[in-house]
């Protein structure tokens, strides 16, 4: 049983997702992803990450028995590409200089064969920032969040205390003043040092284990 | 009729999405964007993004009646959260400097309401590069695609050629060696100014539109 991406290409018409879940759901899989867009050319595009698949030649051949399907294209999944994903949020000073330092050791270690990614989003103001955090659970593939601000409390700690009970989420926050640090698994002054410690407490390549130094530690 | 976003909370059990499916479709709703995964308490947690619902409350109350669902949360869309996506890809000094360009100015445009994400992956070699740029499709709310490197050709140029065919993505490529240069739209020779463009060019609050620059201009 292998997990595998496909991309089918579709007429757009109501229902053909459902008639694809069908067959996957007869085929016993599960679908971990999907996203939809529609071509330029009007073709309805459906990209599935799909796990636990038995017999992959078969699935594919009932699907193409969709009459609205046109094509079905098999190849590694958006895990495989893009790997894991650290998310920085919040000032556009802070956010970069934590990029700066994330992508540098995220190229050290990608070239070792590692596969991650560093996304970011500038963003301020309490409720923003609570709710951006908040929605982290709605994007695939996140590993570690760094909190990138110069103050940050209320809303914005109740969202990552949340996330941090529901998730496996390592959280990395600069020192600042403002109640979030206090549930944040490793507090950082430096940006930069910031930025790399994300990709070390994330990659396989590095030799760094976030918990072995104990919770809630500042340097 | 309007967008939603909803998080469903289910027993993980096989079928339950191709339940979820067939109702939404009953309701004639479409979905554009889906991500399941397993929380820590081992309940399924399943996020749709729907398009064109006539009833969001009758839609809740049929979704609400699969015995496997425990709960049904309504809240804002990834899109109104996170934004347009730029996505930095190639070596990690040069993604590392487009990415301050690009965040420091979408900081700026965040303030005054946009919602612009900057997200990279360091990544070398032909066919890597190649494989993640063809990707690109796999990923939700990508406007522009930087290309951030010091040679680039063969495989990636098929990638990217591939990939301006089927979107309207905007591609502005770092000046370099190497044909991938060809199918960009804008060619920037200094990092820092690729990433503001990339930001301006897809910014709703910026008076820049790249399509009155021309085709494949040089900087």
């Amino acid at each position: 049983m292998s997990d595998y991406t496909l991309t089918i290409k579709t007429d757009e018409k109501k229902g053909v997702l459902d008639d694809i879940t069908y067959i996957i759901t007869n085929h016993e899989a599960n679908i971990s992803y999907t996203h939809l867009f529609i071509e330029k050319n009007g073709v309805g595009s459906i990209n599935l990450e799909l796990e636990h698949v038995k017999d992959i030649d078969a699935l594919i051949r009932d699907l193409k028995n969709i009459s609205e399907i046109k094509s079905v294209e098999l190849h590694g999944s958006q895990f495989d590409i893009y790997g894991k994903r650290i998310i920085i949020v919040g000032g556009g000073a802070q956010v970069s200089q934590v990029a700066m330092g994330a992508i540098t050791e995220a190229d050290r270690h990608n070239i070792r064969g590692e596969r991650i990614s560093i996304d970011t989003i500038p963003l301020v103001g309490e409720n923003d920032l609570a709710e951006a955090i908040e929605a982290i659970s709605l994007l695939p593939r996140v590993h570690a969040l760094v909190l990138a601000g110069s103050l940050m409390g209320g809303e914005i700690t109740k969202s990552v205390k949340k996330v941090k009970q529901e998730s496996n989420l390592i959280v990395i926050s600069l020192n600042m003043p403002g109640s979030v640090t206090e549930y944040a698994d490793l507090i950082i002054t430096d940006p930069i040092q910031a930025g790399v410690l994300a990709v070390m407490s994330i990659a396989d390549t590095a030799v760094f284990d976030i918990n072995r130094l104990g919770e809630n530690i500042k340097y």
